[in-house]
């Protein structure tokens, strides 16, 4: 396949608020990098991050960056030393790149990889029309599936694995938070055959979604009655899982408590600084746990989440919400920015 | 509550084929029992062994025994130590009676109690109006449960407890066997939501009651080609879990090769006699693992399949084919025990 | 067996602090109950609370009250329902007592039942030369254990429970505190084959204590450079596993810290409010876990604590330093509350 | 460095009994490949396999093969993308070779690699002064390592994650087989606090080393008593944990026989063909399970290892009878071949 010598992309440019629409080289693939031609990307909130150049952006970005990280595309070249894939195959990324080294990678820990980088964010990224990336990170697709739904598995794939950290087919759970990972999560514990799903939200434009992914009951997150509507709930029993998916303190608060006695507390948001929790009432009296949760296993989410898509026990459709040209990146920006979340996932077209 | 003194009742009579309906006292419950008046009764395969008289019953059974010990039904009175129960209570019964003190009862497996006692074999059985059971084996159902569903909870949930043994969300799985074992496993594996479901059947009428509990691929166990096909359905790999419901050594053999290195085969069925296995090629080699699965988790297993009940996510009414008044037993017998097993499930109703 | 009338005890006689020697009737047995003579009994920190009469105490106790929840005796009458124990079994007893149908009893986590009662808290204790509890809650020795041994097995059982909560053969592992609880931690990580032992001290009297009990380093809980002595300790990769027996504030953020990315960080010390954490750098990036510990399985931990003492890998004497005739228990409250910590465990004799 | 051209060997040459010892070039590392200088290297059951050129070896061996894969020894070159290891690092190898792209290669089961070859089997091996391996299988040891102890980790490994593959601490345990793998298994669960152990050996000579690495109780395997005496040495539990190491029928019947209810069954010998078992009796009725072990975990079986040696709390050395210089294979091969099985680990010197 003859491939182009230019591209076009969205970079971070100067540090500073804001991206740029730019032509750059197409890039090389290494020995053990697979080139792919980006179909559908879409953004994540640490995009957003990135985008308003906020203190973490400024701490951990190294302008000129390509970013992106989440994209479904086809494979047009491969390195020499590449065995796993080949030209033509439809695939996903994984965005955690392992070293391969350290401890954790070798002790199936490589998404915590002692030193980690992240696509897109420590390396090159995919809003672009081509990226290259490490074979270790390439995930193939069924050629059957949606090109929506192929793209924004590396968010659907946070939910699988928070959601399935522990076993959670007919057990009773409540979800934290309607961002996309909320959403996401009440699809995926839905799949899973949980028992009761309490979807507790923010957004009123979330609702119809959290119905569409199969959620039974939802309530706001400021309702000063929360925590005994989900008892009354729950027979007073509590919910046998909680999945935090905000970082809020609220909900943090509201989650161990409603939180029965042996149960599991999933703690996927990041607070962005210290918190305050009740540890003797809500984890140590209850002999419950709090299981932090970051990336997604290599692979066995990804065949997890693979088994889920095919089967159409899963479907995240409901939650995209809107689709741009890569180029009217501003405005899909804007939209995911809107302090009404008037959106859910936004997916970008190169 | 005014509780008659007599009440009908199918007795294993004497130590031969058959059963007869009659008439014997209501019996009176302990100070740890209840008393229940049942609403309806399944037919298990164990009580074909023992209608039928076969050598296991006749090394078993002491009659004269009233069998049976798949019901549903409503609590009238209660022992004045029971504390967990009251009159009005909708409920069914875990057949497993355990000792209480034994290693097995004292480390979570109650089922597996080292002294085990079985409702309907070992003690008074549920074909009858009333049955007095011990209350750690009484199961509080939501009311609002259909009685069909209610009643035959307990060889569900040996589908339950077998299927969600380990994780089976997002994986591909194999049962092997259409008796109402393998039809529920189906449905239960479906439920939790397995990735490709392949179900493995003998009679030709379960075809239809598979496809509705949700099966993706259906052979015959006797095709010459079956693990071919499997593994041909799987890429290669083979099936990550293999549900072994019949105890036959040519579905054993079959499901030892069509499983996945690293798999789960789980063993339900019970073969008559010694078994022959490739030990070293189907699981030292491949890494896998064999679990013997009796009875339910008491009470993990009845939690998670009222989660899955009552959220809709498993519906076994399909696999519930026949109901007969009571006193129509031989009847509902001789389908059951017709060779073209031209039925699922069926219920009596006193 | 002829039993006397009277007995003596230590009772909270009235709201205050302190306790007093009297004389109360011999306490008579229940149905499922078994009459046990104290042989050993030893005070554990809820004594403390209790004769300080703190705000915990007053909250909770209601005088008058027998206290004391750790012994070991021999059993001289049951109840007539009481299938398990006879008389001239040399027992010891778990102090939780399950209400046996509840949520948690009915899925083998009867240690934190939903209304849960401790022996010697909320029902008369051991500081006496009988107590009667119930079956549920007895446990039998091996005859040849030493009677100090069997007595502090409820405490001891709260280490054996905590370490061993998940897989600890080969890891590193950090124990925070070097009360009874801590220095008991060291010794089961020991007896279970943990690789690197550190343990955080804060009293340097229980040094010796701790390199007998098998830890390999020890640190000071104040040491402004402890948490980069472990990190270079463990090669730059922090501790698989956080023991954290105190509940202090600076022991939590240090175990926080120390953690390796994917460990376990087991929560048994109780804070005496809310605590400050940093949920986000210490457990969601790290993909660690915090395991809320109360109690001991029902009876899961037994039965591996009672492998871990008969064959010898466990011997727990060098934590006990003290012993005294029951009655001279105010000398023996003195010495356990003295500021500089100069005891272990402390022995009563009735 | 500079190496040598040349080094000495000892080869498979052609096909039939025997070996012999040649002069061959120095290997050459690849791009992603590590060479060692061999210290120290021992022989396993396989490689009397291939000297003794059985029907297996003729069906998996192409002569000319240098064999042997138990190994330590020094890095003394790296190739071009090797990260891991440098020059001087003292190493073990894990035999097993996986694919890196296959689905047990992607779920945390390389050992199990769907595309495994096996080090000295399907390539070069370690009876040499130097050989070349991917970095993959290079496990980096502490340098205070004795060369002994770091030479025979490989089948150490099998024993050590066989042992641990589900909990051991305070469990009863019959250990079948007394060959390495069977005084290991002893050992290793000595280290990690075992409760009971009893070792079934066959040949005398091992009953000392037995003792040495930890066991409780010996019996000899064709003890017409047996089951009876493990049943009575458990109070008539039977074991909680069987660890099979011999692939003998008469073992593997003994043992399904002896395991608790509710008890793990791990199947690590190897049966030469089909073998009979009671499934239904063994297995299913019991609630128990087999667990199929190959290899060894890469590397959460070689951390645990080096934590356990580390600490001292595992020894083999007991296991290691014989130390030949390299040249003297022949020598080494029959008495590792003797019938009366006189030996233990046997170490070959370069």
């Amino acid at each position: 396949m003859q491939l182009p010598g230019k591209m076009k992309a969205i970079m971070k440019a100067k540090p500073a608020e804001g991206a740029e629409l730019v032509e750059v080289p197409v890039p090389k693939p290494g020995p053990r990098d697979v080139l792919v031609k980006v179909q559908m990307t879409s953004i994540c909130g640490t995009d957003v991050h990135i985008y308003n150049w906020d203190s973490w952006a400024q701490g951990r970005i190294k302008p000129p960056l390509v970013f992106g990280h989440e994209f479904a595309g086809e494979v047009v070249a491969i390195g020499e030393m590449v065995t796993g894939f080949k030209p033509g195959d439809f695939i996903s990324a994984e965005s955690h790149i392992p070293c391969g080294v350290c401890f954790q990678c070798r002790t199936d820990m490589q998404h915590i990889c002692g030193k980690l980088k992240i696509l897109g964010v420590d390396t090159q990224g995919c809003f672009a029309d081509y990226i290259a990336l490490p074979e270790v990170c390439a995930w193939k697709n069924d050629k059957s599936m949606k090109p929506e739904s192929a793209c924004i598995q590396e968010p659907l794939g946070n939910a699988v694995y928070a959601t399935l950290a522990e076993d959670i087919t007919g057990r009773s759970v409540a979800v934290m938070g309607c961002g996309p990972a909320g959403c996401f999560t009440v699809g995926v514990a839905s799949g899973a055959g949980a028992g009761k799903i309490i979807h507790v939200i923010k957004h009123e434009f979330r609702r119809e979604i959290s119905k569409k992914m199969g959620s039974h009951i939802i309530f706001k997150y400021d309702d000063p009655q929360l925590v005994d509507k989900v008892m009354k709930a729950t027979d007073g029993v509590g919910v046998e899982v909680v999945m935090e998916m905000t970082g809020n303190q609220l909900a943090i608060d509201s989650g161990l408590k409603m939180l029965a006695k042996g149960g599991r507390f999933t703690a996927f948001g990041i607070p962005s600084g210290p918190i305050q929790i009740d540890l003797s009432n809500g984890i140590v009296f209850k002999g419950g746990r709090i299981l932090g949760i970051n990336g997604r296993e290599m692979y066995k989410t990804w065949f997890k989440m693979a088994g889920l898509l095919n089967s159409g026990k899963l479907d995240p459709s409901p939650v995209i919400t809107h689709k741009f040209p890569l180029k009217d990146f501003k405005q899909a920006f804007d939209v995911m920015r809107a302090k009404d979340r008037q959106s859910g996932k936004i997916i970008l077209v190169p």
